[in-house]
């Protein structure tokens, strides 16, 4: 039986149906419109109830991983469609299990965590500072509940992720976007360091996730942080023209954050395969 | 501006609309069907988002009080209905702010916590034990961070309530239907204390917490632990005939939970004026 996606014609999503069809999975892609996508589809906006119903029963997936949300760059951390999408979540996991579905996995945050220790466990202490950050415990926690008599549940929660795809106005897109421009860009010193993952690595083991038992909160990263300033020197050198004005912006808060991925590699044996510098230089090829 | 009431037509919704008309403010009950209600109301289902919006925009009330959710008596702890009360919560909550609402007042539960000791106060783990808690506890997370650039926000985290118009199914009700049938009822031993006050209290003191400027998590209860057996006495004597089979049915657990009334006491200066006896005695008698 399949593994239904949704969010599948998303930024993640894309490299997450290639990483599953990858591993000789049978995957079908949830869409709101019809999208050319290297899987089938089925079409159903998710406030639909009556069209994922339908999907459901026509799709019949073991599986449901859910990586549908609101992700508009900038505006997502504080935006009221996260309490669409936290709702829409919960109508998506009571319609899986109507089908018969036995795991559901869905995809959480590092914002989930209090930001007040660099290095974040699945038990750290689960305090958000945003709207997006609540609304995704939230989710993590009522499904967590609700589907404990009916299926599996496991609940990634994602570090920082960059690569082919990602939507302009994210760190690496817009920054390779302007310096290929030959432009200068205004950008912070850099001086905090974070857990940065390229996105076929994130795909993978989301797709290792998806296929393994593990149930629960997973942290799902590099377990490494990475200096953003050394991001910007990547990317300069990747481009190779155009300059980053370090300092032109304000630094983020806190200094240091990078997710504990024990879980990731001792339970489900996964570890990263791309170098930063390999991603950051086929995430500049494929924007020029 | 009057106090928009949601679940006016319900259980405690009747004994608040009376606690707020008490007080002499203007209230206007949400209904889903029109009802016969102490006051002048609108229609509109919660599912229904252009109703709802529509019912704001004739109201315009300055401050919801939302007391609806799913209560049936036996099924709502774990039944799946708790996440539409979820989403509908969080829909309602938008649909106020964006029609000027500038206070918003939701009804949590002592469920929200952990009960791993007696005595329950606002600062305890919240850490509950089934969906119906989860999803109390998901609605005051998100509605604090959602509402917090919008519109002050108190929730009311309950304690039990009996009283005249209970759903049957609820100890009082339906021990003192059974007794007053004549009817042996089996109970459990009643060994265990909770925290009881009688719904007259409960709707005063919420119209209370409605009026006063308190935010946050707020527990309304009577501060003190009833014994359940206690409460089987009063009972059997305000009906006068029928016997409580004590120790046909399991106690519950855990044997102990008490509310700290702390901030209703001290911040709201609201104190409880019916005994315990005199709430059964008038239950009874309403029942008779």
């Amino acid at each position: 039986m399949p593994v239904l996606v949704t969010g599948a014609a998303g930024f993640l999503g894309r490299h997450v149906v290639a990483a599953l069809r990858h591993r000789g999975v049978d995957v079908v892609g949830l869409v709101r419109h019809p999208s050319t996508l290297a899987c089938p589809t089925v079409v159903a906006d998710l406030r639909d109830a009556r069209a994922v119903a339908a999907a459901m029963t026509e799709v019949r997936p073991s599986t449901v991983l859910h990586l549908a949300w609101y992700t508009h760059p900038g505006t997502f951390w504080h935006a009221e469609e996260n309490l669409e999408a936290l709702a829409l979540t919960c109508q998506l996991a009571q319609a899986a299990t109507k089908a018969g579905c036995t795991r559901f996995v869905g995809a959480g945050t590092v914002a989930e965590y209090r930001w007040d220790t660099p290095r974040l466990a699945e038990d750290s202490p689960r305090e958000p500072a945003t709207l997006y950050g609540w609304t995704k415990k939230a989710a993590y926690e009522v499904l967590s509940a609700f589907l404990a008599p009916h299926s599996a549940f496991a609940w990634m929660r994602y570090g920082w992720m960059f690569g082919p795809g990602e939507p302009s106005g994210k760190l690496v897109s817009s920054l390779g976007a302007g310096l290929l421009a030959g432009r200068d860009v205004p950008c912070s010193t850099g001086s905090v360091s974070r857990d940065y993952l390229y996105v076929e690595d994130v795909a993978d083991a989301t797709a290792a996730v998806t296929l393994s038992p593990v149930v629960g909160g997973i942290n799902v990263g590099s377990g490494v942080g990475t200096r953003v300033a050394h991001l910007f020197d990547q990317i300069e050198q990747a481009v190779g023209r155009g300059r980053v004005l370090r300092g032109a912006l304000p630094d983020d808060h806190p200094p240091e954050l990078v997710l504990d991925v024990g879980r990731l590699s001792n339970e489900v044996g996964w570890t990263p395969r791309w170098s930063l510098e390999a991603g950051i230089q086929r995430t500049i090829d494929v924007l020029r």
